[in-house]
């Protein structure tokens, strides 16, 4: 991989990436489209990185689909598929991991303890391997987003980033790979958390300012779902990810609800 | 410094790096005198990385001399001086640190917290700017050697290390920019560090195989000297730093002594 981007490099051309944990959807696909725009040379990884899950979370039943979506990702134009196994991207004895302290401890870094030192470091070693000009991640996972940028800055890395908004489907419910798990009952119930979302936004747009308020709009309508149950629902700025208190020019709303065994999460910039 | 870097590097030239924090004596001239054979573009970087101080340590005292640096690392051959300030190296919210955990943790690892982590970083952010394609160390701070040889290797990276052996003075005292601080009593007995070494070491050439026996023989060394105080003497396998109790065949005999407030280090390979 390292060689095939250092030709691609040497030649003058513009190499992307898109980290993806493969189980492709439209929303990965916007990302590859997307990718496809700011490159010459597109590499789309797969790589289920164990190092982001939690002990008790869902690593062995995290779908792979590695032929269809090598067959989806080429036909948006994806030059390369790159797909490690993990004894590739963490060799026996490994143990160099990256901290970026601050926008990792809230929201989803409260609730799964490790998960973005683990992204952090895979998506370190992935930059290192392919050696991208730009990479394009999902603004549904917004911490994440704010988590590699903070982690290029710091550790000066020569490596544009584009975040893409989420695409959710006809209901409203934001593409994720997890969408899988759920049952029909479940997948109904899922669309309380968008509505959530858009609960606070109404509320954001008639002129409510208190994060306080628009929170409590935003879990009432959690509440109401018998088989979700919040995680967090939280207002934070959307650079640094502090909580506040009194919403500014630009506010990150983001939820996480469990329905079922299925943890998903969502989020809207009030602005 | 990037772009510089940049416009070697696509110009087909090697870069190589020698990193110091300044306070050059004839052990950094030798680093590099060794990468000017590496390369043909050589930077030296300057930089009292306040990372990797400890709260109670010398930041603050530790000798800064730039100019005279300057002129003498241009005399051995380098072609840039890098001399960031700490506000380059760490803007205001930088907060993303790296942990090579394992090889970080004994040793000087283990007297001073945080240590490797502000090494492990700063290294690795030089590496981002400065991009070179080779780097050389000093083997006095052998420990650093192993954490950083670690890092390139669990991150991906593609620099080529090289260990190069401590410069003494001609009483054995490892070179140190940290000598400087010693008063002539102290730097009389500053001497127990390296002859504790060489007892050791006659002790294994003799046949010697217990770790602790070799330890001991060190350790009375250092003992018999007032001014001075171990902190640490320990017998480790040279490559995952791990102690040993029956010596193989290539083992670290690793010191560090507190002579009046100066920490000196010192290390002996037996093989």
């Amino acid at each position: 991989m390292s060689r095939a981007s250092l030709s691609e490099r040497a030649a003058g051309r513009r190499v992307a990436l898109v980290p993806t944990m493969g189980a492709l959807h439209e929303g990965h696909l916007k990302l590859i489209k997307v990718a496809r725009e700011l490159s010459d040379t597109l590499v789309v990884s797969i790589f289920v990185n164990p190092a982001q899950f939690g002990e008790n979370e869902d690593l062995s039943s995290y779908p792979r689909r590695l032929a269809g979506d090598t067959e989806k990702a080429e036909a948006e134009g994806a030059d390369i598929i790159f797909h490690p196994s993990a004894e590739d991207v963490y060799p026996k004895g490994s143990s160099t991991w990256i901290d970026v302290e601050g926008v990792s401890t809230g929201l989803c870094g409260a609730s799964r303890p490790g998960h973005f030192r683990g992204v952090a470091t895979v998506v370190l070693k992935l930059f290192n391997i392919v050696k991208p000009h730009s990479a394009v991640f999902g603004l549904k996972d917004y911490q994440q987003f704010v988590v590699i940028k903070k982690m290029v800055r710091d550790l000066n890395l020569d490596v544009e980033l584009t975040g893409v908004d989420t695409v959710r489907e006809a209901d409203g419910l934001a593409m994720s790979s997890r969408n899988v798990y759920l049952s029909a009952r479940e997948r109904k119930a899922a669309l309380s958390l968008p509505a959530a979302l858009d609960a606070g936004k109404l509320l954001f747009i008639a002129g409510e300012r208190e994060a306080v308020r628009i929170a409590g709009a935003a879990k009432k309508v959690i509440e109401k779902e018998e088989l979700a149950v919040v995680d967090y629902i939280e207002l934070c700025d959307s650079l640094t990810l502090e909580p506040v208190g009194k919403l500014g020019k630009t506010t990150l709303l983001a939820a996480a609800v469990k329905v079922g065994s299925t943890r998903l999460i969502d989020n809207v910039i009030l602005s």
